[in-house]
């Protein structure tokens, strides 16, 4: 059994990680790989302009889900990605496996939300593939989006960058998307009007930028939630993150349904927030850029970072306690993303 | 029945083809994907490099095949797709949809194939992604690449490029790819030595291009075939195109095959086999350069570009006749890229 592949492969947490050094890390290894970021930044020699490249493949259940469908979610998913590199994200490509059997109405529902999401976020996507697969073979349908964006002159963001003393904001409330899915997939007794937050976070790191251009890192905590992107901030940074459970915005549909299941709010997916690591002389100004963005009315100052405890994330809880927020192990959302 | 996808709507040919753009194209519309290439070339404004980009999902069974595997099919093929339109392909990103269940002895041999055949290419996987599927909603793996290239100064290479009086000329024998695969996914009795051409073609099409710097078209006969290749070129250029059948290169065991199944060769998928429309003045050149390389050395001339039936595409038959070769329908052979 432990030579196969299993649901925790998959969802973003350690055991997934331990199959990428294992599997993939040696093989494929180069300078950029090796970044572990969200998007690779790749630099033409010999040029000026560096680009972004990202790519995800997106095998959501349901389809559909509110607030959102993996259309929009493929659009969002990897402008995101590219964006926390501290580009401007510009171009997608889009490759579809469709299962024999799937409704085109329910591919065009899907296409066309790929389409406003990609023109809402300013993006165009401007190659595309199409594979169909028998019954049986797939789940309606996957997509694969990838992205490449032009990092601005001067912006330096990397998951390796924290410092101590640095200040850890996150942009909004944590675990709509994932709880948002799960009401719909499972009909949930706790289905409220609960929507995904999934959105395009590009605008908001402009606004963020423009403000705040010496931003450490950036990071959206999707499969694995808030408590895997703090973990690989801190361990590849090697350094200590230390966040107040008590500052982190947490709508009451979400804490409820986290209650009822057994789940940590850390460990649930977004798809339209992000985790923002400035020095403690531009935290203000961030924070307040934040604010002053749709996106980011919910943003909060949720920690810092320390050189105590390096790779460790500790959070200080209701009661005045300290525990450790450790990396999600992986079996809890399958298919969330 | 026909409001469902079927096996055919990914097959290459002209159900897919209606397809995309009956739910596509209209949504999606822009420049880059209205030039119906294999790879988007973009630019960004305000600055000379453009960049090739492309994506394909691969959904090939079985996973290892005579000749190669998923992996070095998932580079190969989107290094063609940038190579074709005359860029330098660089980067690609890589993600798998791994079905539960699979051995991890499978997956190392598909990563460390992919390593091999990046490096052999001369390209970097800069980003990658892995999503896990229950057991019954994949195959196995399925993978996606999506890549990037530069596209050198004064290269202007489009499948609306084909003019009257052009030459037509393949890179070798066709058929090789869709007949391997079968064989070994069918077990049939005409199994023999025959591998995929899978191959990255990057460097042939540099080779070319030193020699024959004009070159107007280049493309990939894979899913659909020449056949397929042939009637998208003639229909993006607005050109007839005829073709000699008895120049077209085909290897016995691939022509037996063929007979046996009823096949047209013509519409077999290959993967290391490309078209090259170039103006007469360039055509030996052109020849020469292909020859000169290995994987070239089966080039032939097999017809001319014709202001005559423009989007049609004739073959001159052995006993002097003609015939119409068609678009592939789609059903022929699902799961070969």
């Amino acid at each position: 059994m432990k030579d196969v592949i299993r649901l925790a492969h998959g969802a973003g947490g350690k055991t997934m990680n331990d199959l990428i050094r294992e599997v993939f890390a040696t093989p494929l290894d180069n300078r950029y790989l090796r970044q572990m970021a969200d998007s690779a930044v790749v630099e033409p020699e010999h040029r000026n302009p560096r680009f972004a490249i990202s790519t995800d493949s997106y095998t959501v259940r349901p389809l559909i889900f509110p607030g959102g469908d993996i259309g929009s979610l493929a659009v969002h998913g990897t402008v995101n990605d590219v964006a926390m590199s501290g580009a401007r994200p510009l171009w997608l490509t889009a490759s579809f496996i469709l299962e024999e059997g799937l409704s085109i109405a329910t591919l065009k529902h899907v296409v066309q939300s790929m389409a406003e999401a990609a023109q809402e976020a300013g993006v165009q996507i401007v190659a595309g593939d199409t594979k169909v697969v028998e019954r049986g073979h797939g789940d309606g349908m996957y997509i694969n989006t990838a992205g490449v964006g032009v990092v601005p002159e001067g912006v330096m963001i990397g998951p390796d960058r924290a410092q101590p003393g640095d200040v850890v904001l996150l942009s909004g409330t944590i675990g709509d998307h994932g709880i948002a899915v799960l009401s719909k997939r499972e009909g949930l007794a706790f289905e409220t009007d609960l929507l995904s937050d999934s959105a395009a976070l590009n605008g908001l790191v402009e606004s963020l930028l423009s403000a705040a251009p010496l931003v450490h890192c950036l990071r959206d905590p999707t499969r694995g939630g808030l408590a895997a992107a703090l973990n690989e901030l801190a361990e590849t940074s090697r350094v200590g993150i230390e966040i107040e459970e008590g500052r982190i915005p947490v709508r009451p549909a979400v804490a409820a349904a986290c209650e009822m299941m057994g789940f940590d709010p850390l460990t649930v997916a977004n798809e339209g927030k992000m985790v923002v690591i400035v020095p403690p002389q531009e935290a203000q100004a961030a924070v307040e850029a934040l604010h002053a963005h749709p996106l980011g009315q919910n943003a909060a100052r949720i920690g810092f970072v320390t050189d105590d405890h390096p790779g460790l994330v500790l959070a200080r809880t209701g009661i005045g306690g300290r525990r450790v927020v450790d990396m999600p192990l992986g079996e809890l959302l399958p298919r969330i993303c």
